[in-house]
């Protein structure tokens, strides 16, 4: 059986083929030549990299080579602000943060507001733009240095954004977001011009330091459809194409992986209680066997249990301690509920200490709201 | 023989049929009862009226008896700021300066450096960006008054019109611009969402009082197709739909009408001097006859002679004075050499006052440039 997938920007769904999405945005597969030279620099693998949820990347060796020179890149990532941030969101972000950490480099995180107004029936604009500034309390509590990093919410920093857009637009033909993002006829003006927005903050920095910075964008590979349409623009503007680092998706809770902030139940939002955390994680998709019997017999799967794989994603970042909770779950002896208890605890403990620092972040965001 | 003509906001050529365009755009041709009513609310009527130089509008008669129960509008006009304004751009702005002095009311001018750079290959953004402030002074020159009259640039206003413009342009589809400018896929994506922008100062007054303002467009008719979407989008946004007033595009001086920034010989600037202007009408296409003998015996054509054209529409506001001339160039009574001369010594005297007063808009324009 075929099971079809959809990825793009505005739809993923189905059971995602990653070789097959490897191929068709023609991306590259992160390997262990790649993952020793990263080892070499930074003197770690991160277990995201490890474990292949980081698993593909354009020019990432690039990257790396002119910052063993001496050439810093600077990162950029994003986030179209529609709903409180799941933890699906927080991955690629947790990530970054890590990746300016390790390289002590500039990021700009851009809030799409606009984005999410021109695609999303029925949201308004003050919609999307209050809930860039929630979101930005999410990403703020990941501990972003306040000094390397700038937040972009899009329509309150359009003066400096539309200025260089247009510069983008005008390479961008209707017949290439056709042909890229599926767009029809009956697509409005706004989608169609948007990509040129989420292509600005990919030279911003060259914009302003007047000479080329290597850029690195860590992204959900939906998000490669844009990234492939401003690696072919920046050049033609004088710009570096940008390179990227690209995730996969984390998978949602229910039986299927679709993930969407609109099915309460299929994420967990940052915002979520221990006990919504608790009901969620419970009713989850599991790898277990029906019966108490049939599990201890014959065990359980964990490559198809969610709260294995939200461990394995985002919450044991310890191999060692994985492995044996994947044998153990393998071979039986780990039943279903405590799997799940395990997850629940690892999960209400970051959400404590993330909900507690969301809080403190309300009084910083001034620092890092970039502000034209 | 049926010429062809196209009217389009980036092409103007061929032997326009006004007629044909009225029942093309759907605007309604200016009558003698809409006459008398302006004529009753302000006590006169401008020689443009008078003439058919505004020969048409839409809800123009909305916007007089709102007036007249004491709402006042606002006026809005504009220009894509690619080369040195010329006598044809300057035509909509003596008389909506005109209008802004008759009604005492606001008027928001909108200079359009993205659209031009969008449009026009290989003119930079900031080519149009400085070319924009150079056309500001000439529209200072005028005489708007300070107080009433705001200028936006666009790349230097776009916080404001970019978060506006986003609003518009979810209501307009490819389908729509495509039909409407006769766009192809190969329009770049800039392209497509620009009349988003050009919408906005239509509505910007009510979102800035916080309640509906009726606008009053006065524009060359060239620019109707931008107004026709506006009037069907700006209702779904709870704003009224602009009224607009439109004007006969002044005639090039060459065999053909065609009148080009890019063809200086067809179009006399703000900034030519005295021998330019001279040079530029003594070659202009004449209606007169080809020997002196003949003209004295047959008599020119008025109604074909460029001069002539010239003080009808801008330069020689008293009819009788017009008609005389009119009589004596038909008759041969009056040479095509000393009609030309007329036309010279009138553009000359204006133009002498206008650059004076141009150089004295340089200490003027913060006054009217709007920022955000």
């Amino acid at each position: 059986m075929t099971e079809k997938f959809v990825v793009t920007p505005w739809e993923v769904s189905g059971d995602i083929d990653y070789d097959k999405l490897v191929k068709e945005f023609g991306v590259t597969s992160i390997d262990e030549s790649l993952l020793n030279k990263i080892n070499k620099v930074t003197g770690e693998i991160h277990f995201m990299l490890r474990r292949g949820i980081f698993f593909a990347h354009r020019d990432l060796d690039f990257i790396l080579k002119e910052y063993d020179k001496g050439n810093k890149f600077y990162l950029y990532t994003g986030r179209g602000p529609s709903e409180n941030l799941h933890l699906g969101h927080l991955l690629p972000m947790v990530f970054t943060k890590y990746l300016q950490e390790k390289f002590k480099v500039k990021c700009y995180i851009q809030l799409t507001d606009d984005e999410k107004f021109l695609f999303k029936q029925g949201l308004t604009l003050e919609q999307a733009n209050k809930m860039a500034y929630e979101n930005a309390l999410d990403i703020i509590a990941l501990g972003f240095d306040p000094k390397l990093t700038k937040i972009i919410v899009d329509t309150d920093y359009a003066k400096t954004l539309y200025r260089h857009a247009i510069r983008v637009a005008k390479h961008i033909t209707f017949s290439t977001v056709k042909a890229v993002f599926g767009f029809e006829n009956n697509n409005n003006i706004g989608q169609i011009f948007y990509t040129s927005v989420q292509a600005v903050p990919a030279f911003l920095e060259s914009v302003f330091q007047g000479k080329n910075v290597p850029c690195l964008i860590p992204y959900g590979i939906d998000q490669d459809p844009h990234f492939r349409i401003a690696r072919d623009v920046l050049p033609k503007l004088g710009y570096l194409k940008p390179a990227a680092i690209e995730n996969k998706l984390l998978p949602g809770l229910l039986e299927g992986g679709k993930m969407s902030a609109s099915i309460p139940n299929s994420a967990i939002f940052t915002t979520d209680s221990p006990k919504e955390v608790e009901r969620k994680i419970k009713n989850a998709f599991s790898g277990g066997k029906d019966t108490l019997e049939e599990h201890r017999k014959h065990g359980g799967n964990p490559d198809i249990d969610i709260a294995f794989q939200y461990l394995k994603f985002f919450f044991e970042p310890d191999d060692a301690k994985l492995k044996k909770i994947y044998n153990d779950y393998k071979s039986g002896k780990l039943l279903s509920g405590e799997l799940k208890q395990i997850c629940i605890d690892k999960i209400n403990k970051f959400l404590a200490e993330h909900q507690k620092k969301r809080e403190q972040a309300k009084s910083k965001l001034h620092e890092f709201i970039l502000k034209d």
